[in-house]
């Protein structure tokens, strides 16, 4: 999946968290989050000691254009110096041990950031170092846990994963697209009055062509006719296109009809 | 974030979704797209003609463990050969053009596939390749596409995450984990009677220090002490720590108040 790249125009808007990685190792993978970021519009990124040193330009050459949260990117020393201004932070930790603190699903606490942002205050995310994760200290910083509810046998997430989970989640939190809708483009959903003329040309058609001969049968089968031509949406171009067919395959038919009449004219 | 690794138990779990990558082009994302399915249980991968052929090394060398899926995936010709035995076949496709179909955000797809898997049906996933997504043949085969809601100034989506956020509302779409819970580990919520029992030494200890001295604000200060300590659950080790703090706090008081009354009665 491609999309729009090379500088994009990624710019804050309104009171999206902030992403703090914590400690992250490698540049690979603070270019993939931010990419991931940009996907569900989270802009803001923080990191804490990161391994290897920032800038490393290999995170820009892997963020297919999220450059310019990249280059808005600030370092801070720990997390108490990266949340310090923030006024609720989450910490991303799949296996919390030992230690009382809400959790949240990914979807719960996408919820809970719409709700503290529409109160005018700002959140951070905490994601943990790619191998050891957050450790104690830093769960500490936090009011409360997201753990994702994924196959416990296999909880193994990619750090640029973790983060596209949640900017996911962040995204479709205020995301109005119905679950299912018929994309119909330059054509529209045809009425049912449209439909019941092409199947009105169908079923003459068929008549003519003896496929409903069977006149006790008959009622059935146009029903069964009518209830696969009813299953989905048909749209006017596809209704003009089976017209067509039906004008087309009837063609032949008539046409023979025409050879017979002149045949038995001639006979 | 790390967890179980290294060959994991990875075995196909009722009727979960085929992922068909069509034309995948890297190695490594083919690898990161197992693992990104193991995560959200996903188990069956089918690839149709890999630009690099099959199998691949660096695919196994980067599935963090997802081997068995890996181990398992079979390669196709064609798109209608990856999907001849499939009952119904969802495109993910994030900018569909003069096509008529229906269209699905990722959350809708998880619950149609979960509502086709309940019937005993079997359905696939097509993802196309890296750069250009599947074509408009691909898309065709199927019976719906999938567009997830995302950012649309930065819909440049890796193909690993694009496999794992559909396996995350996978997973999500059968999960019943509650948006939020406290997580208490060896302790629990403490009743209500629990904590009154630590208002009430924490009132007493405050009387006895002189902090409500002023009797008409004392009960208005209390209320709002209660208020504090009622905002969220609180466990048992907790309350046992406060009973502690206070205990301990107060000791000083009370060891001066001794000292004090010593002077006296030396005075």
């Amino acid at each position: 999946m491609t999309g729009r790249e090379g500088g994009a125009d990624l710019r804050p808007a309104g009171n999206a968290p902030v992403v703090v990685l914590v400690r992250p190792q490698l540049a690979d993978n603070i270019g993939a989050c931010a990419r991931a970021m940009g996907n569900g519009g989270l802009f803001e990124l923080r990191l804490v000691a990161p391994r290897d040193g920032w800038p490393q330009p290999k995170a820009w050459s892997n963020s297919s254009g999220a450059d310019r949260i990249l280059d808005a990117a600030t370092v801070h020393a720990n997390v108490a110096d990266a949340v310090a201004d923030l006024h609720h932070v989450l910490a991303t930790c799949p296996r919390p041990r030992h230690i009382i603190k809400p959790v949240l699903t990914a979807r719960g606490a996408a919820a809970e950031l719409h709700a503290i942002a529409s109160r005018g205050l700002r959140a951070g995310l905490l994601f943990g170092p790619e191998r050891a994760g957050l450790d104690n200290d830093d769960v500490a910083h936090a009011d409360a846990l997201v753990r994702y509810p994924l196959n416990p046998g296999f909880m193994s997430l990619n750090l640029a994963q973790a983060v596209m989970i949640m900017a996911y989640e962040w995204w479709t939190g205020q995301d109005e697209t119905p679950p299912r809708e018929l994309m119909t483009n330059e054509t529209g959903v045809a009425t049912k009055a449209r439909l019941e003329t092409f199947l009105t040309h169908l079923t003459a058609e068929l008549d003519a062509s003896g496929f409903l001969r069977n006149l006790p049968k008959r009622p059935g089968m146009v029903r069964n006719i009518r209830h696969f031509f009813q299953r989905g949406e048909t749209t006017e171009q596809e209704l003009r296109t089976l017209h067509g067919i039906v004008t087309e395959l009837s063609l032949g038919r008539r046409q023979r009809g025409r050879v017979e009449r002149d045949h038995d004219d001639a006979g």
